[in-house]
């Protein structure tokens, strides 16, 4: 059994994971919004026992634990820097030899959306398919292409789906840029936009919910109760997203022309089917070849694809 | 010796080409704008037969005569349909056939982005390259993606980069879409915009130019001398072209992370490095790693890639 960490901007999610990516026990927690990598450390080893404890194992017999992690990674020594959605994590930060001396056990650190992608290609809903684009729609955006059976990296940082531009002159992006995707379709970008319309006293149970449930962010699952709700804001604000995904991803297969697309991220799974229908009629407005459009599916992994993913850096094969 | 023809929007170019892609003579005619199939390839026929005359060749001696086509091109026939930006010609016309019954020469064609982008990683601006994207900035915007020392055409419909979508909601393009990078940055588009705001009463030389060099659309040499002229409108939509470029080319890098952008095309070829540098530098400002950008060129074949490209049907390999 193999140990995997999703570290996403607003959870950790963790996970003890037998053969053929089935997983046997897993552990969620909000991640730290304050403090520092220290504490984000400390937080995953915490959710990783947990899991450990589920599956009545010890963390130090594990194969191995494999990190699924946002920023710049150094997949040799597992040092991670540059985590803009993680508090204080711009230098590097030893994340490997921390959770290693924490857990007892071999500690390997990937790029969270190429662990995630990758889990898909092998396990999920990618496996039909020679080419595909993961579209991973949570805090932010991220992408992975996999094109003849593998994913492509260009030199290093292939797949910022999230930063093409689909609105020269636009909203102003949490990378500090103009009119990418991810201005309008990132849960951070939402979110910032949603204080900003309720500060402006447009109505919303958004934070309302928010606070009922003791979160002090906008979580995939206050978004999701917000539509059930009919909240105005929300719909409005989810359906410039599924606008913004839809001209990404078809711009994108305007370029590549895919088999597929693979939708995943908290946003993704949390909306599921009908959202991936919605995104699949917008982008069709789009589409070059619009009588060949590519197949669309949810990430089959959900919630689990980053951690079973992060499991597979000690690979079964 | 084989020959190549460059089927444009605008013009036929033909060459006949030697060994290593040297151009031995060339012709050059306008695409006509009127009639059908059978007109266009009575004038490449011409065409082609003027450059076999500059190097004292008949027709029927070359090895091949290989075609750059826009459209739907097959290209086990040599059929050719859909060609949206050509007089008529939506049904499936002949064209291999016909032309080798004209010229007495084995006639091939492929697609006219593929032979240029081909042409330029063979011989071209590409040379040094495993990753590049092809950008054909003409009468429409075309691209080419080279991955991995070859092109990548997906389902067979990969690199139209000219309907990326780079602003949502916004301009009609000739595709019948809006927001596509083309709808800015096509010649095609470019030349109906100035011809609305002619008709507005905005004041501009474009047409004034056009009838005095006894053409019927703006072709790439209008534009410059325009633009040399100080023309305001020109200067306006030359920089919403250049912007649009910008933005369509970093969202591509941003996806594919390839090592160089290679910019060809008619405006491309013509306006050259003082305007890729200028394409460059709006293009950084969407970058998503902008510390290491793609190198940029224009294309080194310049006017003759299409031609050249084309002639390559007829291998050396």
């Amino acid at each position: 059994m193999r140990g995997g960490i999703d570290l996403g901007g607003t959870k950790i999610q963790t996970a003890v994971v037998g053969d053929g990516g089935k997983v046997v026990a897993d552990a969620r927690r909000p991640t730290p919004t304050s403090g520092g990598p220290e504490d984000v450390a400390a937080q995953m080893a915490e959710a990783m026992r947990e899991s450990a404890e589920g599956a009545n194992v010890e963390t130090g017999s594990l194969e191995g634990v494999g990190v699924g992690s946002p920023g710049d990674v150094d997949e040799k020594t597992g040092d991670v820097s540059g985590a803009r959605n993680l508090p204080e994590w711009e230098e590097s930060f030893p994340l490997a030899e921390t959770l290693s001396k924490a857990l007892g056990a071999e500690v390997r650190v990937g790029n969270d959306v190429q662990v995630a992608v990758n889990a898909e290609k092998k396990l999920g809903a990618g496996r039909p398919y020679d080419s595909f684009l993961g579209v991973f729609w949570g805090t932010g955006v991220g992408g992975g292409v996999i094109l003849d059976g593998k994913e492509w990296l260009g030199r290093g940082a292939a797949g910022e789906i999230g930063h093409m531009v689909i609105k020269l002159g636009g909203a102003r992006c949490t990378c500090g840029r103009r009119g990418c995707m991810e201005a309008y379709a990132g849960r951070g970008a939402m979110e910032i936009e949603a204080r900003k319309e309720h500060d402006k006293g447009t109505k919303t149970e958004l934070f309302k919910i928010m606070r009922k449930k003791g979160h002090v962010r906008l979580t995939s699952g206050i978004w999701e109760r917000a539509l059930d709700d009919g909240d105005r804001l929300a719909e409005k604000l989810i359906d410039r997203a599924v606008k913004a995904l839809a001209a990404g991803i078809a711009s994108a297969v305007n370029l590549l022309d895919v088999e597929a697309v693979v939708i995943g991220g908290g946003l993704g799974v949390r909306f599921g089917d009908p959202y991936v229908k919605k995104i699949s009629k917008h982008m069709h407005k789009h589409l070059f070849v619009d009588d060949n459009p590519p197949a669309m599916h949810v990430a089959e992994l959900g919630d689990f694809g980053g951690a079973i993913g992060a499991s597979l850096l000690f690979g079964e094969n």
